[in-house]
């Protein structure tokens, strides 16, 4: 691990987010994680999408998260997200979910390996390690 | 409209699908209607993966739904499927969606247009067409 | 049909909205049409979530969407909503889903009945009627 | 942990679980975790449904995987499950997700408390506990 840097995003829960029990189904909180590390490099100068099409690729190869409160539909929701250069092929981010009255719905963390478009291993473009450095 | 062929498509509803009304979300009878002509093609003897990877797809272009009865969590779901074909260009799906009871919970339709993968239209494979007639 | 008022929301298209044809997957739509809805019910002085509250919820009894352009990944979506009153029981919405660049992706509507907490129909709150009015 | 206590269970890939890269969205894992676990407890002998009806519930308050290969369209897959018992008031279960040729394309655990209707932590059920042990 090199260096680090945050970001914060938000955003309003979905009535499709949430499930029978009432609150947010556990699974999206792993989508709110993907708006978030979306936003959290576009505020550092750029976006997933040109890395696409430039043709490298960060999927998920692991992923954990930890459920402390339940969100609940139309609440206000306020991702803080770090993103963390493992090595020039690896990159993290951590996580933390805050509902509308500032306690802690969830924490997570996702690791990333970089990809070409093949899908084989590479080095992630010196543009974006700047962006983690 | 030339032809008409019928396939039952049988699913079990997921905790995911449901939202804090306690039944199935509206979005998610689309996504039923996705595995049900997936199961009406395979019923006819080919597939949409193997469609796909011969070169042509086909996206909605529409589609429309009416809900009757809500569905479930843990609900055993049938869906009565028809494929039309419209035209060489264009078919038409239309479906039923039973409750475990029998009753029907929503009736939909969507309709397709056969586009390459450049996402031009283009039209149906020959073996697809035969599928319907 | 008695009145209407409108209301814009956007939204950036999230990657779990995608499908592997490379766009946003159909039933996706209507997900946004209920982000949408619920902006326009805000837009107008009362949500979703107090109405619910309140004891009066807004099934969806029907929808229809018309998909005429492929919605991308990461792209800012603009959604234009109008709700109408059609009975004390009854309200519609109409969607015009617009692309970054300003064409339009997809329309659609959604028909509602009120209904009370225990799935029975019911007129609409008073309050709510005259947000339509 | 005392006991502990095996089941399979097999799904098709939908379309509408893919995204743009082609391959199955990561969170969606969660979702085939739900289906495999309430399967898993059907096998045992009683449903996640009927426990929900006698008052209790399994919210999940932990989960990790780790995604080694990516799941494709229309492919089928079978999910190992694993539940044990934890404690009176704690289950996990373990999913091993398997491609059609027999690979592992992920692994992963959930942690669940059992809380009442209200939310508040409980014990399990004793005829719930019995099916663990």
């Amino acid at each position: 691990m090199t260096n680090a840097a945050t970001s914060e995003t938000t955003l309003r829960v979905r009535y499709a987010e949430t499930d029978k029990m009432g609150v947010v189904y556990y699974a999206n909180y792993l989508v709110w994680f993907e708006v978030a590390r979306t936003e959290w490099l576009r505020d550092h100068g750029w976006t997933y999408r040109e890395m696409e099409a430039g043709g490298a690729m960060l999927p998920v190869i692991g992923v954990q998260c930890e459920y402390l409160r339940s969100a609940q539909y139309d609440e206000s929701i306020t991702i803080r997200t770090i993103g963390i250069l493992h090595s020039p092929v690896r990159v993290e981010f951590t996580y933390e979910v805050f509902k509308q009255d500032g306690t802690v719905a969830a924490r997570g963390t996702t690791m990333h390996a970089a990809v070409d478009l093949n899908g084989k291993p590479c080095r992630l473009p010196e543009k974006v390690r700047e962006v983690f450095a």
